[in-house]
């Protein structure tokens, strides 16, 4: 969805479209919530033909993840400070900052809507995740090249992102820089 | 909401009526998904009146965490094996199956929907988590009764429950024995 990398002028109607578009499910998610919207709905908001966002995005479900991993890619960037701790504890940072923001949970929100919504749902959520697992990939990747010896991804989002997830959805905040470089020890121990 | 503890007789109108419910609740969870009914429309369907709805619970948002709570304490006991490695172990199973059965994830889209439903919403959430915390917590205690050495409790929601939830909803499952054991063995280190 990277109008460069289409080969298309940046700014044009193909860029002012996906702006609209993307606005529109923004305000649609905040004020209906996840599955509470259509297509039409989106379109009719952004003010272009229900057409132009299937032949763009295909479905509801794969445009909700764009729209998410957009606004992640912008706010939650994978850092790389040139160290595996630190990398990993500005990461647990910058997570932790976003899940605690004013629209907070919004990936878990957004994957437990799009597991519910089928064949589609579930292809739009492994985009999502494949594409952010393959930036904390490349992330470990950095350190092992440096001589690190990184935790696998699968560790990483069992015992730093998990936890940070689980105690915002429970409740069981708030999510101390103390905790956090705990998770981290842990996980490096 | 235990049927005995109210002094009522069981398998009486009030245990009736609660059955009905619970049963309407499960099956309009099941066609619509959380946060689209209403109590008149459980209260329809279960052949009872509204105000006997709001009168035993309050909210819906309470009634949505009473099913949810009945169903996990018949289907996913704490266990009580005598040693803290096989608690967990037995725990881990349990909720590892739970979470990939027929209706998995329920306890995490109920927390989701109750998390964005206000203060009626979180506090249904707390009282929820709350039973299920303290259910955990007399498995620990018995633990050190016994002279073990056991975590404390959040650490169990974040280095064991939060795993396996986070990957049965990113889809990076299959929740192996080994890797249950992995994560208890992780948990005990």
């Amino acid at each position: 969805m990277d109008e460069q990398g289409r080969g298309k002028r940046p700014g044009g109607r193909s860029a002012r479209v996906r702006a609209a578009v993307h606005q529109a499910v923004t305000d649609l998610v905040g004020e209906r919530g996840y599955g509470n919207f259509t297509v039409g709905e989106v379109a009719a908001r952004a003010g272009v033909a229900d057409t132009s966002v299937y032949r763009r995005w295909g479905t509801l479900e794969a445009l909700l993840g764009d729209v998410l991993l957009t606004r992640l890619n912008a706010q939650a960037p994978m850092p790389d400070t040139g160290s595996l701790a630190g990398d990993l504890r500005a990461y647990a940072a910058v997570v932790a900052r976003e899940v605690t923001g004013p629209d907070g949970l919004a990936l878990v929100r957004l994957t437990v809507a799009l597991s519910g919504a089928g064949r589609q749902g579930l292809d739009a959520r492994d985009t999502l995740l494949a594409d952010r697992t393959r930036q904390l990939q490349a992330m470990l990747d950095r350190a092992r090249e440096r001589g690190e010896h990184p935790p696998d991804v699968l560790e990483v989002l069992d015992h730093l992102l998990a936890p940070i997830y689980m105690r915002v959805l429970f409740g069981a905040v708030p999510l101390t820089p103390a905790y956090l470089d705990g998770l981290v020890g842990r996980l490096l121990a």
